[in-house]
């Protein structure tokens, strides 16, 4: 940790001179005022990738939902709270050398979402009409120009996760999909701990479960090899 | 402070020997095992109460959603997320000399929510079926030997306070409501101050706005009024 604090304060690191984009946290998809959509995404594991892709020395963009884990020290921030803030944000750092969408982006919003709050009447339940928010990891591998060198995604699975972690990978057009089963018998969904289904074109690859603060060191250095 | 402590250190204040229940927080309402429906109360004003009860000299039984603000030190904390559970939670603390409902209980909880993860599948989009929650203000309220001797509820009210906030304390059958206006223009909500309408059947009495400890010292002097 000083070895890597020393070197990035002398601008050092494999990774510097690169400019990486990561999206953590969960997104917040309002019904009315007060009331939203939420989901159990805690940020930490995109908060412990952006720590480590900024220790090996590179300039990160840290575009959080509303997460219980706070940012990492020496990263750009930007807080949102929905999908389309989050996809507006993601945009806007553009263009970066690699991308790591870490995010639970909620996959849908309120349709009918209110502008003030919505009255209990009795015998009255106010219907919530869902539409498909954007997806931001497969609209950035599918840029032109813009795209990222290296775009990585993320996949929480509960069954078949390398079957359906293989396909999600084509459909997305993403690098690397790094898919966790949060199946609630793992125990990993809001946990220390994950262990990572990593797939490329080339395959599966089984990680070790060990901690979240491993899992984002190992994937800094293979993306600073990468981005070499 | 440092007399309250001392005072409860040995037994004093003028709530000694009464036994109160303040519900606090948010309830989160699952759609499947990483989604939920949630609301933007941080738990502030119902911790601060409890705390001032405690100080006062009440044996408190702290009933919380998962709320923002950590409990205060010196209560019997429950811990509940959902408004099924908080229901559960206030009928076992009973019986109560008062009981102060400051939770923000969802409304609605999702009837179909879904025992396993729910999948994005192209053009299909979920229909959740929202469903009553239980009154649980209402329920005590209305309980016939265990009704506690007080009951204070909380109205988050946006428009036309006073017309509505009595006649939610008629419906409901609480004997005291404190009522605050969260319309967005106000900061209210999630704010560290609130500006009460107080009802009782005598009628409204406006409270000057103030933090929400002072909120809550002045709720805890007159119950203990109200108690001795």
């Amino acid at each position: 940790e000083i070895v890597a604090a020393v070197e990035r304060a002398f601008g050092g690191g494999p990774l510097a001179g690169r400019r990486v984009l990561v999206t953590s946290g969960p997104t917040h998809e309002p019904i009315d005022p007060v009331r939203y959509i939420a989901n159990r995404s805690s940020g930490a594991q995109g908060t412990a990738i952006a720590r480590a892709l900024a220790d090996l020395g590179a300039e990160v963009v840290f575009v959080t939902g509303p997460a219980e884990v706070s940012p990492p020290p020496g990263v750009e921030v930007v807080a949102v709270e929905t999908a389309e803030e989050m996809r507006a944000a993601v945009h806007d750092a553009l263009p970066v050398d690699g991308a790591v969408f870490a995010a639970a982006v909620a996959d849908w919003r309120v349709a009918n979402a209110s502008g003030s709050k919505m009255k209990k009447t009795a015998g009255a339940l106010p219907e919530l009409e869902l539409t498909q928010n954007p997806d931001i990891l497969a609209e950035i591998a599918g840029l032109g120009s813009d795209r990222p060198a290296l775009v990585v995604g993320f996949a929480a699975e509960t069954d078949d996760v390398v079957a359906n972690a293989t396909a999600k990978r084509r459909r997305k057009g993403c690098d690397w999909l790094l898919a966790n089963d949060v199946s609630p018998a793992t125990g990993i969904m809001g946990g220390t701990e994950n262990r990572i289904t990593f797939i490329t074109e080339d395959g599966a690859e089984d990680w070790p479960r060990e901690g979240k603060d491993a899992v984002a060191r190992r994937l800094a250095g293979m993306m600073a090899e990468a981005l070499a």
